[in-house]
Order: structure tokens, then C-alpha cells, then sequence
């Protein structure tokens, strides 16, 4: 069903359909980077950010506000989903998230807990509804959740990692076990995506940061039958996001997989990427997060780039390749607004 | 020259003549998984490892034999280089390369003594001298430089670091400079290859470890040039090797700017990036190293996977995506040593 006219420029890209300029919001666009963000996190942890909607509705519309961006996404953490399936998680000060009781085991595989209700995670569902009703009706709303292979490496690894060394050995070891893992991670994410959108969510991404770390082989074999019964478990009438970094070598398969729209990182040249996924997908991305630290001319001459090898073709979303970071002036996020909103 | 028959088969695969079997060695083929290394380590430190030629020879040597490999490589690291250029490094304990006086401002590249000599390097060449003399004529000797844009994130960053931002931001905010810093970092890396190759080394391998971090655009303008003048200084009857991680992107560029041998890690498929760089370079690659912590099933599967993509080609040196892991199990490495020479 097309649009009407009116409808805004974010929801008509992920259709592939023509806007008057090209749509941009940004990974992180709440965050550190922000002095108001800074001051809220000095009075409460990231944790309780997350479970209290109004905090959480707060930060989300203030940066999409504060911004001019053509999207919201949603305040939360991909590792949430984790609490309700038996993980115990913690954000240790300084140290990124920790898993007191990964998995370690292919029998530790049992211990977890099918996801039956979202309502474990109702305080999300909470938040999307109140940004829905205090965001005005030109800023849709993005949900999200981190998709199974990369849930799965902070399961089994305990946290972040540098190589992924025990969840692709925990694969490579036991492809049973590793099967079980991502059919309960992708059961409980679709469950969770179907009630982000129920609750207002327009449109969802699924956030495979750590996919980029394996080889085509092995995505083939160990996620993508995972990453396409997700996709087809999604409601069809919600345009969806497929993100990862590192993907270069991967995209057709994620194509393959699912997403109205693909996420592009910087590694890989927008206009190469499009012609090798064809028409069919809409495309989000992609500039070097680090640009935004580069002085505003240097910003302005690799954002034009990446609008000229996507001019006259519909279905652009501008972002960057993966989030902002915490160093960030946040002067250059708002100039980079605007020069995608200028055009070419 | 073509070598004659009894030539080395790594020697001749880096000029794409047939071998009888595929060689292999292994990036970090002496390292923390093997106990012998480890009970060295246990008494002295890891800079006085690198300088002192007796240790670094032996090192070097028993892990050649051990595993049956085709190449031996030089142990050393890659960010010795920096302190005769006047940066202060230091391995601290499980912490790894620490700079205590990185380059933050521009100014400070003008604080860099430029290298007239490999003088102030003379334990490598020493250990050079030694390694070869103590090794078979049958197993050729590597020689080896990081390059200049991974050591120039070092030298920026003050160690290892996730997204490069200070080095990219460096780069973007005063090219000048950056020009600079490269330049002089080619110009030592060039002396000190030469110098190695002089000493006994018979292939050069340069380590553009985190390359693969920059966009293809930004490798082109910021990186390129300069590996191309490096790769010129070298000695012309000498083998290079070209090897960088993450790099699916920027295969084309990279061996445009150089090598007789491009190094590939395993998020690229072996056959598709060589039908993209053509017959005349050699390639080396490109097995997952955490693949070496599965089952010798899963290992067979997946190293003969990569003998057929590379089967009918001369030119093919196996290898690992990136350096053997510490948790590997020494037998699963000879295993792979077998399977290799065993053929498909």
C-alpha cells in the first residue's frame, strides 16, 4: 500500500519510493556524545535508563528534536533480551556489558528459558508507546533488537570480544547445540520485534554488529537459515532494517536473508554495494562514523560522495556505518543533518 | 630467474611456479600456544625476546620444525621500528604495546628523527644473519615490517585501539601532516627491509594489520600512494608479500600499490578475490585461525574447501586469515600442516 503524499520521507526511502531529499537519521543518535545525555547518566545507570520509559522516551525524542533528523529510534540495548532467556547482564562502569553466567557448555544450551511473552520486556514496549504519542507524526519511529549470531557471541562470549574465538568455536564444535542456541535467540527476538511493533514501532532494524567476523562459509551455514525464518516471522507490513558490520563480503546472503532495507558500513563503496544488491532493496549508510570528528569540509565532501553515488536511485537512507561516537561534537552531527538535507 | 627445480616450493609459489604440494606457513607460528615459547616467556620479556638474536633464532627455528612448515618468520615485532624514530614502547604485561609519548598534535611529527640507518635495528639483522644460517636450506626465511598506516595508527593511537578514531581523525584534520608522518614511516620501513633482505631474508611480508578499518575512497587518498613508494624501494628480485585484515574492499588497491603476493584473511572467498586481482599475483590465505580451536573434521572441511578454490592455479601459499590465536592446540596446527600437504 503506497503512502499518501504526506508520508514522511524516512517511511517512503525504506519503500524505495522518491523523496524530496534524501532521509537521514543516525545510529547512537542518543548518547554520550550529548552533554544533556552525559548529565542524565551521572544520575542514573545505563540499565535503569533503559527500564524506565519516561527517562528513556526523554532521550530519544530530545536527540531526534535536537537533531532534525527524519527518524527516532527507539532508547534501549540489544542485550536486554537476554535477562527475560536467564543471563544475568550488568553494564560494569567503564567495561561495556558482562555476562556473569555465559555459556560455556553446549549443555548450558538447556538451561535457558524459551521465551513465551514479550512481557518481561513490557518496560520497552511501555517506551515505545509513550515516544509514539510525544513524537510528532513527521518522525517515525524506529524499534530494534540485535539478531541471534551476534546475541549469541555475547552469550557465550561474556561480554564483548576481539576475535569471537569461543562462540565460533562453540559453533564449529557443537553445530547442534549452536542450532538450538539460535533458534531460541531467533524465536524470542521475533516474538520481541512483533510487540515493538504492535506497541508503535514503524519500522525495525536487527543490529548484526559482529557478523563481519566470519567467513561467507560460515554465515551460510550457521545464521542465515537463522536471519531468514527472523525475517519471515516479522509482521510484512513493517519495513525492516538489515545491519551489520564488516559485511562486505556478505551482503547478497543478507540480502538473501531478509530487510526491506540493507545496512552498509563504510568498508564498502555505496554505489558497488547497490549495483550488487540491485534494485529490489533500499539502502542505509554509509559514512565512516570517525568522519564526524573530521573538520565540517571534509564532513561535507565524503556526505556528498555518498549522495552522488546514490542520486537517482529511490530507497536512500542516509546514516553512518555504525554508530556515533562518544567523542563527537555534537556541532558536526547537526551539520551533517543539514548537508544531506541540502542535497548534492 | 626461475629457480631451478629443487628451489623451495614457498619460494616458488610467491613467483607462481608449480609446486609439488601447497606450502604453508602460519602468521604467529611462534607464539603463546606453543609451551616451549611459553616457559621462555616465563623468564624473560617480550622486548628482550625481540633483541636478543640467540632467543629470537631459536624461537624462530623450533617453531619451523616443530610443525613441518615451508617458511620460517623472523621473529620480531612490528612496532620496533618505532623506537629508533623516537616513540617510547613498552609491552605491558597482558596489557600489550603501550606508547608512552604517542603524536597527538602535528607538531609532534616534526619531533620524529627521520631513520638514516638500520643501524640503531642492527639485533634484528643480526637475528636475520642467525635464523638463516641455522635453518635448512629448504625452508626460506620471511622477513617482515608492519606498514606505515598500521604503524602510524600505533604511533597516534598509543597502542591498539577499536575504531582508530584519533589516527582517522588526525588523517582528516591535517593531511599535511599525515602526509608527513607517512612519508617518513615508508622511508624507514623501506631501509629497514632492505637492510633485513641484505641480512638474509629471501621474502618480505608487510603486516597492514587494521588497513582494513578505512573506507577504499580514504585508502586511496591517505594510504595508497605511500604503500606504492614503499613497494618500489624494495629490492626488485625479491618476493613481497602484501597482507592486511578486513581488507575485501581494498584488494584491487592494494595490489595495484604493490606485492608479489596478496595476503587475504577468510572473510573473502579465495577463488572470487583472485578472479578479481587476475593470474599475476600469487595469494596467501586464508583460513579462519579460530577454525584451528574446531574438531580436525571441521578443520579438514574447511582447509580443503580453500585447496579447491585455489586448485589449477600456481601461486597458492596457505596461511591463516590473521596469526594463530593463543588458545590453539599445537596438534590441531600440525594437523592442518598434514592436510595441506596431504592435498585435496
Amino acid at each position: 500500500m503506497p503512502d499518501s503524499p504526506e508520508a514522511p520521507r524516512f517511511l517512503k526511502a525504506c519503500r524505495r519510493e522518491a523523496t524530496d531529499v534524501t532521509p537521514i537519521w543516525l545510529m547512537r543518535q542518543a548518547g554520550r556524545y550529548m552533554a544533556d545525555y552525559r548529565e542524565l547518566r551521572s544520575r542514573v545507570s545505563f540499565l535503569e535508563l533503559c527500564k524506565t520509559p519516561d527517562l528513556a522516551t526523554e532521550v530519544t525524542v530530545t536527540a531526534a528534536e535536537r537533531l532534525g533528523v527524519d527518524a527516532a529510534i527507539l532508547f534501549a540495548d540489544i542485550l536486554l533480551i537476554l535477562e527475560p532467556i536467564g543471563l544475568d547482564l550488568e553494564f560494569a562502569k567503564g567495561e561495556g556489558p558482562v555476562i556473569h553466567n555465559p555459556i560455556t557448555e553446549s549443555s548450558d544450551v538447556d538451561r535457558l528459558r524459551p521465551m513465551t511473552s514479550a512481557e518481561p520486556l513490557g518496560y520497552v514496549m511501555q517506551a515505545v508507546s509513550q515516544i509514539r504519542a510525544a513524537l510528532p507524526p513527521s518522525i517515525p519511529l524506529i524499534g530494534f533488537a540485535g539478531a541471534p549470531f551476534t546475541l549469541a557471541c555475547y552469550a557465550i562470549e561474556g561480554g564483548g570480544s576481539r576475535h569471537y574465538d569461543r562462540a565460533k568455536a562453540f559453533m564449529y564444535r557443537d553445530p547442534g547445540a549452536w542450532d538450538v542456541l539460535m533458534r531460541q535467540l531467533t524465536d524470542a527476538t521475533a516474538l520481541y520485534l512483533r510487540a515493538q511493533a504492535e506497541a508503535g514501532a514503524q519500522v525495525l532494524q536487527l543490529f548484526d554488529s559482529w557478523v563481519g567476523n566470519l567467513s561467507p562459509f560460515d554465515y551460510k551455514r550457521f545464521v542465515q537459515p537463522h536471519m531468514r525464518r527472523l525475517f519471515d516471522a516479522l509482521p510484512a507490513d513493517v519495513p525492516t532494517i538489515h545491519f551489520g558490520t564488516g559485511t562486505a563480503t556478505l551482503l547478497e546472503a543478507q540480502r538473501d536473508a531478509g530487510g526491506s532495507v540493507i545496512g552498509l558500513d563504510w568498508r564498502v563503496e555505496l554505489d558497488e554495494a547497490w549495483n550488487r544488491l540491485g534494485p529490489e532493496v533500499a539502502i542505509q549508510g554509509n559514512l565512516d562514523p570517525v568522519v564526524l570528528l573530521a573538520p565540517i569540509d571534509e564532513i561535507r565532501r565524503q556526505a556528498r560522495r555518498i549522495l552522488d553515488q546514490a542520486a537517482g536511485r529511490p530507497g536512500h537512507i542516509f546514516n553512518l556505518g555504525h554508530g556515533i561516537l562518544p567523542s563527537t561534537p555534537v556541532d558536526h552531527v547537526r551539520a551533517l543533518v543539514e548537508i544531506v538535507h541540502e542535497g548534492r
